[in-house]
C-alpha cells in the first residue's frame, strides 16, 4: 500500500477534480466529441526529479475513465531534463482535456518539492548529515509531499504531531523546564515514541541528556555553536539542526558534525517544476 | 459567506487538521497542563502582503477550542514588515500549541500568494492590464488561493472547467478549426458563459472574431507579437497574454496593450511568508 | 466526464440508496434466493422524452452488483411512448430489486424534467427564442436537472452562484443603483463572467447598457412591455424574460422578440414519468 | 430530535448550498456592503399547507450566518394563503442573498407535497381510509418529503426497504408461492417487522391470510374488486389499495372500505409552492 | 445485497483502516520486498461459530490490493474448532501485512458475536423462544453484529429508533399511561410498525392488551413472574422475556414459555475469538 | 485537544447515532410530549473504572440538543461501585430518550476496557511492568479504546502501523533476516521511529541488539525463558512480553523482569459495565 492509496489521498484527488471541473468541462463538452481517442505525452519543461507519477493513474481513475492506459517512463525518484516524455496517456480525449490540469498540478508541485530536496541532499553528499523535512506542509499534502522528500534524497522527520514527540520552547516553559518536560513524556508515552527537545543552550543540553533525550535539536545555533553542541553531546544523543537552513549554509552545518538538518523550504517553498500533456496523436 | 466558510474549505481545514494532529498531540498533552491559560502573536518574520488571517480563527474553531480569542491586527490585503505582529490569540495553551501548525502552515502560503501578486501588479502599475491566476493552483486550495491572488491586488481568470469556456489548441484541432469551436460552444454553452479562444496567428485570430469570441488568449507570442495582435484585435474582444510571464518580463507585455496577463506562478510558485506564533505571557 | 460521473452526483446516488435500503432489504433477503438471475425490463407507463439512463448502471454500480448487464433502447433525450422498453437489466433478482425503486426515482423525475421542457421548447419553435432553467431546482438534483432540461431541448441559465452575474433588485437597492451594481460587479468579476441585470424600467435598460451589461432580465413584463423593451434595446444586449411563464403564454412572450425565456417550472414541478421495472424471465 | 436534525439531512443542506453557491456568490460579494443589515420576509405567492418552515433556520445555520433571527410566522401543518408573510428573516443582506434560493428551494418543494397530500386527505374525510405515501420518492429527499406527507395529514407507509415487509409479486414468484414466501418472511424476519403481501386475486389473499399475513395490498384493482376483498376479508387483515388513485377515484375507494391508501404522487409529482424572499427594510 | 455492502459497513471499513495503517505501514514499507508475493492462511486459534468472512474480501479491495484471491474454506454460520484453515488469501505480501490486523480484528469479535449467541441458542432448544438481540451493541458495528447474532442462530429485535416501537417505562410516564402511550404510537405511526411494550404488572398487561400491543417485554421478572404473565397473555400478544439474562438462567426463563428472551451480552459482552494470519509460503 | 474531538471520532458518534436513530425515533415522536424538561442519571450497575465520561457530552452535541446540562459525578479513571451516580443529565426528555442508548453503548464499553486494564495493572503492582495494549481493538473504536487504557492505567503500545516500527516474523523471513530487517528499518525510518522486533530466541536477541533493536518482544515464550533473555539482555533494550496472557499468569510474567507486557484482552474481550440512565424527574 503506497501513499497514494491511502483514503485521505483519495480525498484529497477527489476534492481537487471536484473544485476544477466543478459541475463539468465546458469546453470540452461541447467542442470535443465523446468518441474521439488520442494519444497524449505528459513532458517536462524543466529540468528535476520526478514525484507523483502514481498520481497520474489515481487522477485518471477518480474520473472515471474507461479504456485509458497510462505507460510511464521515467520512474519517481528520478531525474530528468527539460523535454523528457514522462508519460504517455491512451484513452478518449474528452477524458484526457478534463483531467490534465488536476494531473500536472499535481505532478508539478509534488516534483518541485523532490528536485529542491534532491539540490540539498547533492550539497551535504559525504557527510554523514541527513536532510529533513518539517511539518511546515502545504495543507492537505503533508503526507504526499513527505513522500516527495524521500523521493528527493531525504528522510522525513515526524509525519505529526502523534507519531513523536518534540519539546520545544513553549513546552518546556509550560512543564517547568528541560528535565521536567522530558521525565513527563517519558512516563506517559508509549515506549515507541522517541523524545527529542529543542535546545538552546550547553545547560539545557546536559539537562535534557540526564533526563533521557533521545534527540537534541539546536534551533537558530550559529554554525559554530553547532559544532560545540556536537563536541558536547559526543554521540549521547542525535543532534538535530533547525531553522534558517539555506542552500548557501548548509554544506557547513553539515561538516558542523550534526546527524539531521531540518529544512522547512522543501514543502513550504518549492517552486513547482513545469510541465505540459501534448496529445500527439488521435485516432 | 466568504470563501473561508464555503463547504469544501472547512472540508481542508479539518483534513489539514487531521493530517497533523493525527491520534493526538502527544508533546502537548503530556508536558502542558490542561487548564493553562496564554497569549500568543501570530508574528512576521518576513515583509509580505496579508492573506488568509481568517482561517485562523476557522482552524481554532475546527479544533473545537473552546474560551479562545482572537484579535487581529492585520487585515487581508494589508502589506506588514518582518517583525509585525499580525494577531493575538489567548486561549488554554493545549489549544494554541495543537493549532499553531496548521494555522501558519495556511497563513504562510496564502501570504506568499498575495505577496508574490503584489509584486506583479505594481510591476505593471499605470497600463491597463489586469494580472490574472490560472488554474495551474496547488490541488486542494483552489478557491483560497484565488482570494489571495484577490488580496495581493490581482483578478481572477476562470474558477474551473464549469464557469468559462477557454478553447485551447487541444480543442480547436477536436473541433475542427477555430470557428467551428466557437460555433459549437456558442450553440450549447449557457449564455452566462464567455467564449475565450487561445491564437497563434492572426489568421486565426481573425477566424475566431468572426465567430464571436469575446476574449482572444495570445499563447507564447513575443512582445512585438503581440503588440501587433493588440492593434490587429483594435477593442473587438479582449486580449490577454499567456505563458512564461516573468516579473522581469511583465512590464513590457503590459505596455504592448493587452486587458490581461496571466501568471501560473503566482499559486504554483509562490515561496511561503516566514511567520511563526510566540506565547507572550501565561496565566 | 458525463454529469452522471461528477462526485456530487456519486454522494446523491449513494444518498438516495442509503435512504432506501438503510440497514438491509429485510424482504429480498427473505423471498429471494441469493443465486436467482433474471431479466427484466424498464417500461414506460407514460408518454415522454427520457432523461437519466446513465443512472440506471450508476446505481447498480454504487449497490456493487456483480455479473449484471444493462441494455440501453432508448437514448437520453429521444421520445417514447407508454409501452416502450427503455432498457433491459440482466443480473441477480436480489440486486435488481434492492436498486429498482432508486433507479426509477431517478429516472421518472429527471424524464419528468425533460419531457415538460420539450413542450416548452415545441411552443417556440420558429422563433430564436430559447427555453432556459433557473436555480429553482430540486435540493441536491441541479446538475442533473439542468442535464434534463438540455435533454429536452433547452438550455440552461448559470449553474449557481459562482459562474455568472445576475443583478437583482435587491442587489440594485444595496449596491445604489443600476449603473454602479454594474460597475461594482464589473470591476472585481473575472473578465469570463457575464453581468445580466434585472430592470423594471426602460430608464433602468438605458442605464444598465450605458454601464455595460450584457444580458437584461425583464421580469414580470406584460408581453406588450417586453416587445417595447426588445425594440429598444435593439440588439445592444440579450434580453431575457422571466417570471410565471406557462405552456399557454410562451409562444407571446417567445414572438415579443426576446432571446431567453426562463421558466422555474421545468425543474420544480415537473410531475414524473411514470415507469416500472418488470421481471421477464428467470433462470 | 426532528427529522430536520438527522445527519443526513444535514448533509443534504449542505449539498444543497454546495450546487447552488459552487465557490461563492459573485453578484453578491461584488454588488452588496458586506454590513448591510436588512429585514425579509418568506411571502406565499399561492395558497398551500406550509411544510419544512425549520429548514430555514438549518439553511442559514449551514451558510454560518452570524447574527440572524428568525420569526416564524406560520408553523407547518398549518394552511395559509397567498400573500400571507411566513416568515421574517433579519441579518446582514449578504447571508440573506446568499441563503435566499436554497431556503426557498426547500420550503417550495415540501409545501408542495404538504398541500397536495391535504387535497387527498381532504377527499377522504369521513371514511376510515388512511392517505398514505410511497417509495416514490425525490432521491434524497425521502424522509423530508414523508414529514411533509405527515404536515398535510397523510401518514406514512415504510420509510424504506428494512423497516417493514412488502412482498409483491416479483417475490411471491421467486419464493414459489403466497404461503411460502410469508412463511419466510416470518421466519427470518424480526418479530417487530409487519408483513404486507400484494394479492391480485381472492385466492391469493386467502393464501396470505392462512399464512399470517397483516396487511393485504390490492394492486390495480377496480373499485368493485377491491370492496369485494375488503368483505372477503372481513377484518383479518389491513386492505391497502394501490395503484393510480388520483383525486378524481380516491373518494370512491375510500368509500370501498379499504384502510388505507397510498399514492405515489404526493411525492413524485407534487408541484412547488410559489413563494419568494422579499427585502422590507435595509439598516 | 448484503450487509457487507452498506454504505455505514464501507464506511466502517475505510475508518478501521485508516485508525491502523495511518500514513502507512512503516515497518512493512522498509523492511519486505514490493514484489514478493505469499500465500497465507487464517486460522482459528479457538472454537467458534464463523461471522464475517467476507469482510476479508472487503478489506482487502479497501486497500486496493491487485492481483489478490481470497478462498474462504468455512463459511459464515458454521462451526469451527482451533486450528482450522478459515480462508486462504494468496497475494503481496505487503499488501497482507498492512490489511492482516483490520480483517483479524473484524472476523475475531463477529465470531466472538456469534459463538456466544450460539451458545445461548443451544441452550433453548427445543422450547418456542427465540433468542433475539438488543440495542446494546458496539457503536458503528450495528449492522454486522446483528448480522453475526443472526449467523449464531439468533434473531434480531428492532434495528434501531426507527423501525419499530418500543414503549419503555420513560415513554410511559411522559405519555401518562400504558393506554394512552399506546393510542399515541397507533394513531402516529406508519401501520408497518409494531408496537411492543414494557410492562411490570399484570394490571399493565391487560392495559396493554386492550390497547392494541403486539408484543409486551417482561422487564426483570423472576421466571414465575414471567410464567404468570405467559399464561395470563395467553397468546394474544408475543411476549418477551428481558433483563439480566444469563447462560445460566436462559434455559429457565425459555421454559416459562415467552416468545423471545432479549440479550444484552451478545453484542456488548462477547470475548473475541482468536484467530492468526500465517504466511505459508512465499514466491 | 482530547481524544474525543478528534475528526474521526466526531465522524464515529455521528455513525453510531446515523445507526441507532436511523430515520427518527418513533416511539419518543409519538409519546413524549416535545416540551417536556426532565432530569436523569447516568447510574453504574456494577463496579468498575469509569472512562468516556466526555462522550456524554459529545454525543448529545451531536444530537444538537439545545438548553441541556451535564454534570459529572465520577471523573475519568476513577473507580466506582454498583449504584453510583455517574453524571446527572438535564433536558428534554425526547433529547435524552433518543440519545441515551449511544451514550450508554460508548462508556460502558470505554469502562469495560478501563475496568478490565485495571484488573491486570492492579495484578502486577510493585514490579517495573507497564501493562501495555495491542493493536487488537475494536474497529472504529482505536483511538478511545487505547484513551480508556491509560484510565485504567495501563499505558499504550504503538497507536497504528505508522508510529513504530514493529518487525515480526513475516517481517525477518521477508527481509531476509533479524539483522538485515533492523538495517532496512533504520536506514529509511524516521529518526523519531523507534525499532521493536519480535524474537523467538537468545541468537535471534543477540542479533538484535546488534543491529541496534530498541525494544525486544519475546512471543509466546515460557516464564522461564522470559526470565533467562531479561538476564541476557541486560538493560540494553526494553523487553516486552506478548502473547496468551491472563490475569493468572500476568503476575509471573512481571515478575520475571519485563518492562512491558501486551495484553490483546484488554481491547478486544473486556465485557460492558452495565449502566443506565433513569429520568428522576420531569418539568
Amino acid at each position: 500500500m503506497t501513499p497514494f492509496d491511502l483514503p485521505a489521498v483519495w480525498a484529497l484527488i477527489e476534492a481537487a477534480l471536484a473544485e476544477d471541473v466543478g459541475r463539468g468541462d465546458l469546453t470540452t463538452q461541447l467542442t470535443v466529441p465523446c468518441d474521439l481517442r488520442v494519444s497524449a505525452a505528459i513532458v517536462a519543461k524543466q529540468d528535476g526529479v520526478l514525484a507523483g507519477a502514481p498520481l497520474v493513474d489515481r487522477v485518471f481513475a477518480a474520473l472515471r475513465a474507461l479504456e485509458l492506459t497510462i505507460t510511464h517512463h521515467v520512474l519517481d525518484g528520478s531525474s530528468f531534463t527539460s523535454g523528457t516524455r514522462l508519460a504517455s496517456v491512451e484513452g478518449f480525449a474528452t477524458d484526457l482535456l478534463v483531467g490534465e490540469r488536476t494531473v500536472l498540478n499535481f505532478v508539478q508541485q509534488l516534483s518541485g518539492v523532490a528536485t529542491l530536496t534532491r539540490r540539498y541532499v547533492d550539497a551535504v553528499t559525504g557527510t554523514k548529515a541527513r536532510i529533513v523535512d518539517t511539518r511546515k506542509t502545504t495543507p492537505g499534502m503533508r503526507v504526499l509531499e513527505k513522500y516527495a522528500v524521500r523521493m528527493g534524497g531525504g528522510h522525513n522527520h515526524r509525519l505529526g504531531l502523534d507519531d513523536g514527540i518534540l519539546i520545544k520552547d513553549n513546552h518546556i516553559t509550560a512543564a517547568g523546564g528541560v528535565g521536567a518536560a522530558i521525565v513527563a513524556a517519558r512516563a506517559g508515552a508509549p515506549h515507541t515514541a522517541t523524545v527529542e527537545i529543542e535546545c538552546a543552550t550547553l545547560a539545557q543540553v546536559d539537562e535534557a541528556l540526564a533526563a533521557g533525550a533521545e534527540v537534541i535539536m539546536l534551533d537558530n545555533m550559529t554554525v559554530e555553536q553547532m559544532a560545540g553542541a556536537v563536541r558536547h553531546i559526543a554521540g549521547r544523543a542525535l543532534v538535530e539542526a533547525s531553522g534558517g537552513v539555506t542552500l548557501t549554509t548548509v554544506r557547513a552545518i553539515a561538516d558542523a558534525g550534526v546527524d539531521l538538518i531540518s529544512v522547512g523550504a522543501l514543502t513550504h517553498s518549492a517552486p513547482a517544476v513545469d510541465m505540459s500533456m501534448k496529445i500527439e496523436s488521435q485516432f
